[in-house]
């Protein structure tokens, strides 16, 4: 794990998306949070912020950073959510990673939640990326085509 | 979390995928080992197995099961690498979620190994989904096209 | 920690109760599930099934134990809210310092987002306790005056 | 999990207690130390702290903390004992749930503890709150009646 | 982690230990348990018994196991305290990792506790090795000269 | 765990040594990475680093610490692997405990992966101590005799 000692501090903020497909039945019950597990949504959120929160533990180099905000919400079409987790520092490494766990682990949960009512084929994450980052040395906006 | 008390244990397997994107000068690295952070083939293979005996602390409503095995293996492309996780136990309930869950890690491991050496926009997972589950009511193989 | 591995594996379950007092207005938020942090109930629920699974890991001299089924739910009156965790395990010993820990934690999950709508001497926990247990070697329910 | 990157950071301090209901002869054995599983006051103050120091992992929406002192410390009676925790931390928001939490565990720990030596209804936690908050906007003390 | 679904469950023991150095004063005070920080030998068994509890957490390739016993206790010589770890499973692989992790976990609590009242140099762990193993398909007793 | 509230943050660091011991053709393992469970030492290192970072839920009196460096490295002889942890941070306390635990929990996973190789009294850990730590109130080097 890399020496941060001599970064300074500053105020870094990341956001990242996972898509996840599944049947417009499946996201219907995302609407109603009508599952036997119980809501998808709510539960993926908290699911999504614990992550964020557990980062180094997960990803062996990452280093610890103290999460100031961590949020994940989410953007419904007719066969696939958008996982959308925002998470902000003052520290000396980015959050990108931590914004990436958040929204893959978000988009696990709904899976897992969702999986029940379908077949296996018809759940995947087609997409998962960094969509902004700021604060450190680069600023980074990604145009969603 | 449902109760599964009455499910028969049996020998259960899954295989999951997740495809994550990076330019050629990335994936040579992925081949020779040799980023700032360490290898990171072998450190997400390590990260992969670790997060599949942690799923149940990771994903709200998956139940904790005895992992009898779990490895993650890398495919790698002229652009992308392909890591492939697999894991077995015999248990009340299948091991998709352990398996997804192991990929993913895996592959934001690299990710976060390889970000160092390209623009954030030249890296993303473009597909994560099911393979294959044995045991339990249902098997399923996924005919990759 | 003792060795329990002369005793049978059996069914066994527990039910435990945390009672939350509030205001009324707080007790309001929980039905309509409206705070500045989310959705409380909904948030209580997920973190006491994920206490439940981890009592081995917080309670120190507790044996693991396989959890089959774990739930919480909310029984709402004017100024209180009570917390009933319900844990099931195929297992040598007993899950009541699972499920006392499960409605535990999802009773200080609630309090964590009450907070910001009251003064701190209008929150606490009254009353927590086993309500029954089933399995081993002894049955037990506790009838509540 | 809200934003506090504008919260300055100040010595923020929390006291909060649980307490425990049991026998005189189970408070006996607080004294002494004495049970099959250990001593339950020494095991009781390692799990208070360390669920202090794990409390934004358990608690979904609380922010992690760097803690600076963690303490827990037991008054006993004829037929209860009173576990206090104290955590002290400099950040941007309180440690409530970081004291709360820690009495409650070191109180759940005692009570695995002394679980073989009495029946179950004789065991409760009949209060659990918070006692004194100090540091960020609003100090707090209560007046134990 | 290798494939043991195929391997029988048999009763499995291990015990391990590690020699911690300590001066002569400092060993006195595990006998009085008397250090700023709390009590060493009761707190470094906690530390020993939880941790042989999340041996597949710390330890990448090991496979969960149920702990059915786990227990440290310590020797106290001259300049030397003994702490032995005995984990038992009923289990498809041995305990061997989670003894020794147990006594290093346990004689690192104890360093970590006696630290303030010496000069690094005269801490050390000597020797942390298996004493035996039981079960599977291997016995093993060392003669310690 | 002891009031550190008012001890300045400054930059300190560590470095702790494990000694494990193992037969010549263990050793050869080492260098060519070759063990049916993977890489023994690359599994290592990611082992010690993860272990760094968890210090303070292992070992319960330490102090929560941002870690902002650790690594860990491997100095091969004969019949014996010098395993070498460096951890720096900024903070009020100092990281021997980090040092020293991400050193030995390196040994031991490279123990684990070894074992299917030798006999158990081939593999002991000989000596595990802390080498140097730099800042706070006194400097201190080891010389290796």
């Amino acid at each position: 794990m890399k020496d941060v000692s001599l970064k300074p501090d500053s105020l870094r903020q990341a956001e990242a998306v996972a898509v996840l497909h599944a049947p417009a039945e499946c996201i219907e019950r995302l609407r109603s949070g009508d599952t036997e597990k119980g809501d998808p949504l709510k539960t993926a959120r908290v699911a999504g912020i614990l992550a964020a929160k557990r980062c180094d533990e997960l990803i062996p180099l990452c280093h610890p950073l103290p999460i100031y905000r961590a949020d994940v919400d989410f953007e419904l079409a007719a066969d696939r959510v958008a996982v959308r987790a925002t998470v902000l520092t003052i520290g000396a490494t980015g959050v990108e990673m931590e914004a990436l766990l958040a929204a893959n682990l978000a988009a696990l949960t709904i899976y897992d939640m969702l999986k029940p009512y379908c077949e296996p084929e018809q759940l995947w994450i087609s997409d998962s990326r960094l969509l902004e980052k700021q604060g450190g040395k680069s600023h980074f906006v990604r145009h969603l085509s």
